[in-house]
C-alpha cells in the first residue's frame, strides 16, 4: 500500500495521513461501554432503542462490530479492552472492571452476557466477571462453545469435541 | 510415499501390500453399529461395561475414533456412514436409518445424542433422525455447537457468532 501511495496517489497518501492523524486525536471511548467513538456516548449508548437490561461484555470494539452484523441484539455493550492477563501487568483496574461493577451495583441489569473467546485468558476474565455479577445478584450466561458450524467433526480438536459433547443440548 | 518404499525398502512395500488387501477382505460393519470391524460386533458393541442406553450417532468410523479419545463417553454409536444428500442418491436407506429405527423402537435407548456435522446435510439428516427419534418416544439431544475453544471471537464467522450467541447458556 506504501508504495502504491508513492508511485500513483500522493495526495490520496496526504488526504489518509491527515485523517489518521485527526482520528487519533478525536476517537476516545465512550464513557458508559468503553467502546471507541467521536462523542463521549456511542451511538449504541445514545439510542432509546437499545435495551440497557441486556449488557454484552466482549474483550474489543470490533467484537462489537462483529457482534452486531451478525446478530440481532439489542441491548448494550461493555468493552473490556482486554483479558486479565496477570503476566502482562493487566489486572481488573486495567480492564475497568470497577466501572462494570457499578453498572451491575446501579441495578437495571436483567442479563450479563460473556462474549469472551474461549481461551485461556478470557476464560479467566469470564470467570472473574461471572464472580462479580454473583456478587450482585445478576443473571450471568455465556455464548455458547461447541464445533463451528459448517465444520466437520473429524478436524475439530480433542477439546472444542469435549467441550460440545459435555454442553449437549435436547433438540 | 511410493518413491520411499520403490526406492528405500521394497519389503515394506510388499508388506504394506499385502496388509491393505487383507483388510479390504477382512474387515466389515459391524452388525450393531455399523462401524468398521473385523468381527461381527465391534469392541464397543461386545464391551458389557458400555451403556447401551445411550446412543450417539456419527457419520462415520472416524468420528468414533474422535470422540472415544476426546471424551468420557461410555455409551454405544450408531454410524451412519454419510449424511442424507438426495442429489447424489443418498436417503434414507443407504444410511440404513431402517436398522436405527428398530433400535429405537425396541426400547431400552436413554437418550439419542446427534453428533453430526453441522453442515447444511449434516443439519438436514440431524433434523430427519431427531422426527424419528420423536416418533419412537425416544429424547433427543445435539452436541453443542458455537465457538471452538481457543478461538478467538473476532476470527469466528458470522453464522456460528449467531448462533453461539443466540444459543448462550447460563453460567
Amino acid at each position: 500500500m506504501a508504495f502504491y501511495l508513492l508511485e500513483r496517489d500522493r495526495d490520496a497518501g496526504r488526504h489518509l495521513a491527515s485523517v489518521m492523524a485527526a482520528s487519533m486525536d478525536r476517537i476516545g471511548r465512550c464513557e458508559s461501554c468503553r467502546t471507541l467513538t467521536e462523542a463521549p456516548l456511542c451511538s449504541i449508548c445514545m439510542n432509546p432503542k437499545r435495551d440497557q437490561g441486556l449488557v454484552c461484555v466482549v474483550e474489543g470494539p470490533s467484537d462489537v462490530a462483529a457482534i452486531e452484523q451478525a446478530t440481532e441484539f439489542s441491548g448494550g455493550y461493555f468493552v473490556l479492552g482486554g483479558r486479565l492477563s496477570p503476566l502482562d501487568g493487566i489486572g481488573p483496574e486495567e480492564l475497568e472492571l470497577g466501572r462494570l461493577r457499578q453498572r451491575l451495583a446501579g441495578g437495571g441489569v436483567r442479563e450479563l452476557i460473556l462474549a469472551i473467546s474461549p481461551t485461556i485468558e478470557g476464560s479467566a476474565t469470564s470467570h472473574y466477571i461471572a464472580e462479580m455479577a454473583a456478587l450482585a445478584q445478576v443473571p450471568v450466561t455465556r455464548i455458547a462453545h461447541g464445533v463451528p458450524l459448517g465444520g466437520e467433526l473429524e478436524y475439530v480438536d480433542g477439546g472444542t469435541l469435549a467441550h460440545a459433547f459435555s454442553g449437549r443440548l435436547p433438540v
